[in-house]
């Protein structure tokens, strides 16, 4: 691949674009010019920040760059750590002008986003993901924040990015464990509203698992397509948006009880899209194409032995129950969603047994 | 004064009224149906708590209401305190269609706000706003925020109330010097928008020390008119609103070196303005009369002796500072501002002396 290509998520005067490429940090893109003014900081951790400090400084030009490298790990997003971020913007005298960059995963988009949304009430924001699963998911559509001891990203903000900035080959120095933890949000898009894109993910997973550049930018790209489109369509999650959460009331009960980042997001959901579909009463054709595509991926089929009680009283309190009434994301079919206040309960606790 | 008037802050979808009367937590008033769900959390203080905390649960029908008092004054306006808060909506599992209510003047405000800002990425909020500062200035805007122990405000949203719901009765039983902190920002309205309002200050002010709630319900009336004017024409502080902080940049440098709680907010605030007035280089008799006026009201005329080097050291962190260089909110005349670049530095310099 040598050209980028880019996808606008439409939000009125709140519309970014987000450019996908391959060795876009290598030279050739100009990021400058998506600064709100000539300084900026930007915020990595300690794995990311070592490989890619460094060329991410080059191509801002004559900017006045500063740099925090945060602990690696979901176990830091705290308020505390965001707390460190906002010393540091004070610390360099920060302005309201300035621009805070967020350089790696899900977790560090997640704290410099919600740094950015609170310094000063809002300063310029940009995400530089370099995990498959931040590029697909959590750098698209505004959400940042941070873990409460009791509950997973209960505080935060919507604060959209200027631009999001994806170099696919940045893939190539992520774990092979993280890559596929990406490719269960890949593969949720399929799931949840393209079933084309799902044969195509049938047929192309040893190229996506295989690292090959034109593969992973399609599949980023369209990824990228289908939750601009969901975003620009809810931006603040009153309605349809939810359908992104498929398999996450599941999953992060599971991320719940085994504590924040004993298992990746991604594999929490990727169970909990089977625990999802399953409790849909999709056809067991399809339910059967779901699970082959997540194990395909080297995902879990099945969840952790933490117990069906914990989990259910770990999803008591996630973020999508309304008036104390659970409600799921299921499936009507391969490709369509509902999000369902009813559900059969008896076939819910069934499905929790799993984890007894 | 009998009925309640209404004042629309209008933006757009998240437009809402500013409801003024006397007496109104005595009942008559449906604040109920304002809320976003059947449940919220009322925050208040330890000093305004018992006060009221009884009458606004009575107006607010079968709702379940739960509350928290915080303690009280600007030295607890942290974020160590607005975890207390987010603690307590997950202690209590509140769902993302609660409703928080702020109870008190404006650090329970700015607390209480900021909380329901980011709890879940934002919550219902309503202001009922018991100290004249908050009902005419902090209340009304969205801005909510905590201090940073290097600045004043520096980490918050904007997050928009659904309704502000002023009771003047509630002034009664506030301190002589709070409510004489509270008419420095209404004279801040006379002095940056409107030379009426700005006489009927000068006749009026004996009546507003006095308490007489039809005085009162007016100075409140005309300030939020004014407020809501401007915020609305520019919701983000991208421009004009910055003529809200006329005398804050000053004020805020006072409260910094003294120690945030020291002086109130207002106190500062009216010492600010003189030195802003001064600094616009107005005619004379037109600064008499606003250093006349502050007087009246028993506000202090001068700053305290902090230092002027120390003043100084204090705006370079000012909030209103774009690109190192520092921008004041002057008077090209009484009534009417002018955000400058540009300024004589050496009656600031002069100015500041007044501290050494």
């Amino acid at each position: 691949m040598s050209s980028a290509r880019t996808i606008t998520v439409d939000l009125g005067d709140r519309s970014y674009p987000i450019v996908i490429g391959n060795d876009l940090l290598g030279g050739g893109f100009d990021l400058q010019s998506h600064l709100a003014s000539s300084d900026c900081l930007i915020v990595s951790n300690e794995t990311v920040g070592p490989l890619y400090l460094d060329k991410l400084t080059a191509v801002l030009g004559d900017t006045a760059v500063e740099s925090i490298e945060l602990p690696d790990g979901e176990s830091f997003k705290t308020v505390a750590t965001v707390t460190t971020v906002l010393d540091r913007l004070v610390s360099s005298k920060a302005n309201r002008d300035t621009t805070v960059i967020a350089l790696g995963g899900g977790v560090v988009g997640d704290i410099a986003g919600f740094a950015a949304a609170c310094y000063m009430r809002g300063v310029a924001f940009i995400q530089v993901p370099t995990t498959l699963l931040a590029q697909v998911d959590s750098s698209v559509g505004g959400k940042t924040g941070v873990n409460h001891p009791k509950g997973k990203n209960l505080i935060g903000a919507f604060h959209q990015p200027r631009i999001v900035l994806i170099d696919i080959g940045t893939l190539n120095t992520l774990p092979d464990r993280e890559l596929k933890a990406g490719l269960a949000e890949v593969i949720k898009y399929g799931v949840i509203a393209d079933t084309n894109f799902f044969t195509w993910l049938e047929e192309n997973m040893p190229a996506l698992l295989d690292r090959q550049a034109e593969a992973l930018a399609y599949a980023v790209q369209r990824s990228c397509e289908i939750k601009a489109e969901v975003v620009a369509d809810d931006e603040r999650e009153a309605g349809r948006r939810a359908i992104l959460n498929f398999g996450h009331t599941f999953g992060h009960a599971i991320e719940h009880c085994l504590g924040y980042g004993a298992w990746l997001h991604g594999e929490a959901v990727a169970v909990g899209m089977i625990m999802a579909a399953q409790l849909s009463g999709i056809g067991d054709s399809e339910l059967a194409r779901v699970r082959g595509l997540i194990e395909a991926a080297g995902l879990p089929g099945s969840p952790p032995a933490v117990g069906s009680k914990a989990l259910l009283d770990a999803m008591g309190m996630d973020k999508k129950v309304m008036r104390k009434q659970l409600r799921f994301v299921l499936l009507s079919k391969l490709g369509e969603t509902v999000v369902a206040g009813e559900y059969d309960q008896s076939r819910l606790l069934q499905i929790l047994e799993a984890a007894d």
